[in-house]
């Protein structure tokens, strides 16, 4: 329990803090490796200080390159805006560290097909934060899938809603928090489903002057035969952010809204019964929060350090994140051209 | 209130139930005309002859030929198998009786069409019955959006969702109301948010030996400039007969499930708060029940031929019944086609 | 089924409405008495007309007298004000009419025990209007209880609330309809848990001029060692008609909330399910309606007095309604005396 | 920042893993006193060297005397068993420690006021670790009872459920939790809607072998008027951990249910609306989980600590933990009396 692993972080702000906390609380989680919190890393010198001071990191440093090359970093934890994913986690993996890097993991397949060839080819262990997993009902609805329990798959129906998109300005934190939202929504829906084959999907920008859309429908074929929508939107006023699901097969099925965190509706083929879904941390029924989903995904990932694996099935790896990059490339080739496209990897 | 409106009724069994109840309890709405149930027919004499006795009717006849040009009838009312819905329909128009004819108004657009363009010149009023529209807390969601409460339209998404479908024999009734289903959602969709204008659809026969595809998912666009996702199936185990949309606007949402039949949700931009809709038939808070959209259905419809006008905006005419069928058409079309299809009207 | 049995009624009001309608639809389940509507009497000469035409009844007459010895009238219904609920009935029953009376029973325990013994010895079917017994989520919570799968009942909490309070003014009918409120509570406790044998509670009259108390809240033990509590309510601003139980027991658990009145949730130790309980007139899943509770009281009515045997258990008999009241009195006794009261039955 | 403030705790247990996690946490939300975890004390050698180590305390110590009289501690921090609750927290007060003791207070009203005196003689800032009044939808329902929006309160009625009762041996742990659970039910009802001038109860133990009740019910009269029903049960199957109120008052009602952490229902007088009531770690939507809540309770210690005030209104004082103690006796004391209790405060 005392061997240490060196932390190198990109980014201070809202995943800076996310991730900052996950290296303190893991502790109370016994993991095999105890976080070294080396060095945090951003271009404002003032707020990345603060940063460093509050979230408990040795040294602020304000180039990336440092990090990547420090000795006493052993992971490079890339929670930055989307377009600085790719470049420092690859220099980083060439480097031999391992890498965390946040959702999206490139801005598009091409970007995020490399990022995951270097991790491989640097034989480092690589973590995509699709958060959403850790979430405790979320984890037990795939244990159920997996078990056999659901049956065949047959349907699968994702929403992601929000409604800050009538009254934002458009700025770069929204706009990569949209591409990640979208990202989030596919990720799951391979979680649970398996792999996408065809997308046929439409896309809107509403408001004027956003860069980057409103809001997305799409209707999937998932390549074990089931079929589904997904829909995206920050323009649904009523919703603060809620993420839902529900995936049917042929003996139960299974639902989900992240506004209930704790609760998972399941069916065994009669009434949907609603189970709370809570963790071990605390007694029964004490739910955990948004936040915790990342101290569990970092005591994953410290597992998968530790014996040299991968973050599999239950963590998402890099090759995760650039599946789920092909099928939002898919979303968008579609929308343009007003047919059915087929989800190809390279 | 003491003019009388004779009704001839083809159709005995699960309709043929309904619609006998809403001719009874419709006097106590005091309609303008008095319904006298001149005649019930049915090709099964025993069966006939039964539902007559038990549903206050004067005479079971074995041809509904007799009944389209009985001088007694001035109304008849198709709630036969879907394959007889087209030409009963057209010979009592022609005979210059008014029309309700249950959902789907015919097997296909074409017929559909025909059905409409009969009633229309005949001059006679014409109902199709998407008794959904009768639900209080539906009728309320149209009134918000056509007070402008709700803003611009830019998403509609709505699901059925049933379970029979794993479980049950292929027989005609099931395949009628399959198809009904589909209608009905359809219709709800234009009845809230205007006229459909593409739709892409993947249809999917999952159990051996089903005739009617035992589910769809879609993708449309509303020619107002909204988007969203259609979806039904019989094979969402867990689900006995859930119906249920939301709809998003630039002011407001609001949001129904039909497991909770009393309740429209309706936000302002802020949180959902639940509204209870219950209609003025009772104290409020006390509900109507699913048979009570009939009684309401046929006491519009009786205003209509009392003051020889439409059904219209409320109620669904067989124009109604007609663009609800070109948007089925499309949906199998696009299914087909593997693209988007656009929705034109003959 | 072509045996009639002829109807008097007393009241044209909400309970004319609702019985009147009972009586028409009951037909549609094939009863074993046709309810022929002899005559229907109330004290206003306008109203009573209007209400006998639209509600379909042969005569309106103006004294309940004439009725009770109306040869043609076999059962005596007496939907009229609480205080016209005793003498009426009374008299009936001593003429051999069978006697269907609103709740409460009557103004107290005294009242409802003459009336109780009074049809008891005059030897007619006798039934208090506790038509929520006939909600089908209710009636399939008490078929779980006697099948001994909720094992030992440790624990039943109800409470029964509206709003109106706040905005009424103190008129008649309101004052009636509380009083029927709290006792319809009183006999769901009843029905699903056993006798009541003792109470503590508190009411108060929070508005001015409020003739009737505003709110009471209870605790309660039951004959089987259960204890509760109960509440019921006229201030609770946000529900408009919220009716709801839970009842714990050694090997399961069901709750029911009015506002969802299709939906039981069953635990049958683990997780609460939300089975859908509509009842068999419609297809599954599509629902009944409050109004429809009568029609299924009727029927039951019309099978007691056809096998000349008694309403219960599922129908309420005078002695529930009796039993009700003791349990009402000893409510207001323990306001009071600021302890707990035993029941004690006459 | 950073001054420090040295912490001594008492308990390794649930409560101290609580803790300890809250003391690190802390440290994103920039309190004015940054915690040193001095020691941590247990009688349990091995258990109290491993909790010490997992939770980053400094030192490890067999008895609370040391800690108490530690000049290096100026916080005494007390998880430990109820009966070790008034000793160390009163031996702590009189070494000028200020003290931070887990609920319930003291074993009953007695103990409970000496451990207030105590502390406000020796001039310490107290806590009594209420932690529900953290959750963020619950401070949310203090201030919109303080602002004047809800009116005159008139009726409050809160439950308590779990189902551990019937499966579990008896163990002090569990025989502590209950306690403790009767009180938070008691202190929420005071932090919303004031003191509680009279209680009747019954409480009951079913199960063979319990030294704990397993239930109670009560009804309470506030000294402002208000009403209501309080309920525990560790015996409702069906309930992990229910926790819920509902507060009525003259212009509006609030509603919450700790299964839903992050939802407040809210009405105006008109139909509830359910507002996310997420704090603001996190972007908007993204929950919080019950183990915040600690952190958010010593947060606002340290404050109180750093401007030597008190931890009210929010937080509760000793005082609130001794007056939540004599309603919790009254509560006994009426069971055992069979009438209403008033309470009276020493």
């Amino acid at each position: 329990m005392n061997v240490t692993l060196g932390v190198g972080m990109l980014g201070y702000a809202f995943m800076g803090k996310a991730h900052s906390r996950a290296f303190h609380d893991v502790l109370l989680l016994s993991p095999p490796l105890v976080p070294e919190l080396v060095s945090i890393s951003g271009r404002n010198r003032e707020r990345v200080e603060e940063a460093r001071a509050r979230y408990g990191w040795a040294e602020a440093v304000l180039d990336w390159r440092e990090q990547v090359v420090d000795p006493r970093v052993a992971l490079f934890d890339n929670g930055g805006p989307n377009n600085l994913h790719a470049e420092p986690t690859i220099e980083a993996a060439r480097n031999g560290k391992h890498v965390f890097c946040e959702k999206p993991l490139g801005l598009d397949a091409a970007e995020a097909h490399g990022m995951w060839r270097a991790a491989e080819d640097a034989g480092v262990v690589h973590m995509c934060g699709f958060n959403y997993r850790f979430v405790p009902a979320i984890r037990r609805a795939r244990e159920l899938v997996d078990s056999g329990a659901l049956g065949e798959i047959v349907h699968f129906r994702a929403r992601y809603l929000q409604s800050w998109g009538w009254e934002a300005p458009t700025d770069i934190w929204r706009f990569d928090r949209a591409q990640a939202g979208t990202g989030a929504l596919v990720d799951l829906a391979r979680y649970l489903c398996g792999e996408v084959a065809a997308v046929s999907a439409t896309v809107r920008t509403y408001v004027e002057g956003h860069e980057v859309d409103d809001a997305f429908v799409a209707t999937v074929e998932f390549e074990n035969g089931a079929i589904g929508t997904l829909e995206s939107s920050r323009l649904a006023l009523g919703r603060v952010n809620q993420n839902t699901f529900e995936l049917n097969g042929s003996q139960g099925s299974i639902a989900f809204d992240l506004e209930r965190f704790d609760e998972l509706r399941v069916s065994d083929g009669g009434a949907y019964r609603s189970e709370r879904v809570t963790g071990d941390w605390w007694p029964p029924g004490h739910g955990l929060g948004w936040g915790d989903t990342f101290t569990l995904e970092v005591q994953l990932l410290l597992e998968a350090i530790a014996r040299e694996g991968s973050v599999a099935p239950h963590g998402a790896t890099f090759e995760d994140g650039y599946r789920v990059a092909e099928v939002c490339d898919a979303v968008l080739r579609s929308a343009e051209s007003q047919k059915k496209e087929m989800i190809e990897y390279r």
